[in-house]
């Protein structure tokens, strides 16, 4: 027997419990950028060194990276909150007047990169999936930078919050990706 | 000009600015169960109810779960930090002694469910891409569990650590997938 499947509205309570740091993909050079909040990005290889991002297949962010298949994934800082805010989809915000906040830059591969990030990555598309709704963007990595920057921006049970250690670094830490 | 693509150990070394919910993915029916730490995990769609893990695709679980096609998700509070060194890849320990700690259950769908998990997910394996050294694995979600716990365990910077909220819930907090 098959089971039956979960309700979305209790597959999106639950994954409330899951944290994830708040990341600002964005493409285009001025005048003409989009960009989105998002918190479905994670590490897929490092050799290569390749990222992995989910989207709405309807973005406009979604289209314009699919088009362009280069992209910038920009790590929040705590002090990103309200940059947070403005990226997320439910601000109604042209795409080029989201980019009127924070201090962003083109980068090497042409892609808008915010300059105090956490760490930024400019990506050229390697492969993409879509999956019903959503879209899984691969991004191998050609260039990045990362700060010595202990604060981050996490979401979680809606909200944003931020990270403290528990205490020493994890024994054996080579966890999974 | 094609730019050159980043260096493996300095995506790596950026990649630990990247926080995420720990969590372990397990397989199987008792004495044969495998299971592993994974923080490359995300929601991907509400609708249907899917998530997404990638998992090292010559790890013993990865294996188990292709040919099972049933898994589970248990997102970790900040009191399971043990478990999740316990089941980190670094470990040796063999499959089924991973089990030896924790309470574990068979699921209504027969996957191994951590009883105090923050948020368990019982998965269909919906399909996957083999991208080089990973895989990319989609969950259809049978059924979930999800408790009303603010704790978290995040992994960033080689360690593990918990969550605080900033404040207030985020303004119109549609944040993407």
């Amino acid at each position: 027997m098959r089971p039956i499947m979960a309700e979305p509205w209790a597959f999106k309570n639950a994954m409330r419990r899951h944290a994830a740091s708040v990341t600002l993909i964005a493409v285009g050079l001025p005048p003409d950028r989009a960009g989105l909040t998002a918190t479905s990005v994670c590490s897929l290889t490092a050799e290569p060194p390749q990222l992995l991002v989910c989207l709405n297949g309807n973005s406009r962010t979604a289209q314009r990276l699919q088009e362009e298949r280069l992209f910038s994934v920009n790590i929040l800082g705590d002090r990103h909150r309200e940059l947070a805010e403005r990226f997320s989809s439910a601000h109604a915000i042209s795409s080029e007047d989201k980019f009127r906040s924070g201090e962003w830059s083109p980068g090497p591969a042409g892609t808008p990169l915010l300059i105090d990030a956490v760490a930024s990555f400019e990506c050229e598309l390697a492969s993409s999936y879509p999956v019903d709704t959503h879209i899984i963007l691969i991004g191998r990595v050609l260039n990045l930078h990362a700060k010595s920057d202990a604060s981050a921006l996490i979401y979680r049970d809606g909200r944003y919050g931020g990270w403290t250690a528990l205490s020493a670094p994890a024994k054996g830490a080579a966890i999974e990706a």
